[in-house]
């Protein structure tokens, strides 16, 4: 996909140009982490999906670039913060902020990148700025509190689908749809547009997440990474668990319990036993209809935006492709 | 000052309608600490200096309610994570967020709350919202960095006077000076009567802040509530010590380094030592003339401010109040 390489590029080098002047503020303690953080990488696909979004009208991507830079140092902000809540001692195989330097260091850091994701706004005019920062500051408190529910639901035992969707909606998804918007606003587009890729993105986000709870259990091969059954191993709330704990009989909950129940020194048979019964409940199924059924629903809004027929169509690709890795 | 009461009952009423709303918001984790940190009183002095700017001009002073909020959630959201930063148990003697629940909660309740101080904004026209949010933001961003420098300052031998200063500049006085720009900016003043103002409450902050370094070494009864020589038995960072280290001669310097590797075992040795040679050096009136220099310098920007000249009169009053407590 040529084109979206060259907006990868255009916002690399945006993003290049704000680190290089990173490296000479002070406190460093404070812009050090920020710098490292950047240097990781990622897919940058919030900041992406803004460029394309103001593409999508025909508008020079070129105006979208500081709110990509917006969402992309909101994110690195939240993970700085989300690794000291998780004790998560690496990303990317590198070492996590706090880990690198201290917890200290990573709340402050995280904290000033926070703001400095709003302050980069304030490069828009008035009325931008209002419309960018409405989405941004509805979209900041979600996510926190995405990530909230997520901390309780490692303590809670009967986590509803509903609940579940709800988490993943607040702490993965409404930042991509975040990002599809503000990119339309910086177009010019309408407000039902915007909308439209508002929800997009946030059901893409949901069909993402599905489809990463589904890797995690059945990713056949190596492509994907991680230690397949790795979420199960951790007693991780996903969509599969969550599911089957709401579609199990008494016996069948009674064995999932046990497995639960079972530590790491026992992982094959808690995962082998935990997957039986995933089969018996025809989780798998019920999974990829839901991440299905998501996916269906991002497109409807994408149809619905009056933008660039071939753009659009080719964003549609780009949904279907990120979908499709191997399980 | 009858005047000034009516303005902080009308942030109060403000402020508990606030309180309200949140006790029905949801995941209760997240906003159970917001509001206790917010029931925690405290003067309130950033929101009625808010007040006090745009009431300043003859408007409504009820126009700057929801930047006096702002500033407010801002302040209380430092304070959930400086007391992580500086693991305090105890403020306004209840215990700390991060005491009562835990760090993550503290963390995340912290973020949210930032978020908020913004969102808050949002409620303004997109012309005072940009005002706003540029204040606001560099001024949240040099809080952090104040916050950093302080944390620097601990471990660090040879903080220079001038480092000492921009350190509670950042740490304390432009968010007072902030309240009073946000304000004025709510009343429609001109640039140059926001600024003016912002450069009063921010030497009145520098003011301030010497004050209290002050009365923590010579506060000579019970007023002001806190050990006397406390500062000096935790080794702290003040401009009492650090124009000490910059006075002091090769003798006094390694008398101070001494009583500085005193535990506080020895905290009356510790403290008198060291009062001693505050003494020797002329510490004391020194750290008056510095305040004065602020307080006049800050009453100089004040008298510029384009306004209502009784209300002028009034807000010099107060801050000559502010600044007399007895040392």
């Amino acid at each position: 996909m040529k084109n979206y390489e060259a907006l990868l590029n255009l916002f690399s080098e945006h993003l290049e140009k704000y680190r290089s002047q990173l490296s000479a503020k002070q406190p460093k303690e404070l812009y050090e982490p920020e710098n490292y953080i950047l240097s990781l990488g990622g897919k940058r696909l919030r900041p992406l999906l803004c460029l394309i979004a103001c593409d999508l009208f025909d508008k020079d991507p070129k105006r979208a670039l500081d709110s990509a830079l917006s969402v992309e140092l909101f994110h690195n902000f939240t993970l700085i913060h989300d690794d000291i809540l998780d004790n998560a001692p690496m990303r990317r195989n590198q070492p996590t902020v706090h880990t690198k330097w201290n917890i200290n260091i990573g709340i402050l850091s995280g904290d000033v990148m926070m703001a400095k994701a709003y302050d980069i706004l304030n490069r828009y005019n008035a009325t931008q700025l209002k419309s960018l920062l409405n989405i941004m500051l509805a979209t900041s408190i979600e996510v926190c509190e995405g990530q909230q529910m997520d901390m309780n639901f490692e303590k809670s035992k009967s986590v509803t689908v509903s609940e579940y969707k709800q988490m993943i909606t607040f702490k993965t998804a409404v930042l991509l749809g975040c990002s599809l918007k503000m990119g339309a606003i910086n177009a010019d587009a309408s407000e039902e547009d915007a909308e439209h890729l508002f929800e997009f993105g946030k059901h893409l986000g949901i069909a993402f997440q599905l489809n990463d709870d589904m890797l995690d259990a059945y990713s056949a091969n190596e492509k994907f990474g991680k230690q397949v059954g790795g979420d199960i191993l951790a007693n991780k709330k996903t969509f599969l668990i969550v599911k089957a704990f709401e579609l199990a009989n008494a016996s069948q909950k009674q064995k999932l319990e046990s497995y639960l129940n079972l530590t790491s020194m026992k992982g094959l048979e808690k995962i082998s036993g935990t997957l039986e019964l995933f089969k018996e409940l025809n989780i798998k199924t019920l999974a990829q209809n839901e991440a299905d059924s998501h996916t269906k629903e991002a497109i409807s809004h994408l149809k619905l935006v009056n933008a660039n027929h071939h753009k659009i169509k080719q964003l549609e690709e780009l949904a279907t492709t990120l979908l499709t890795r191997d399980i």
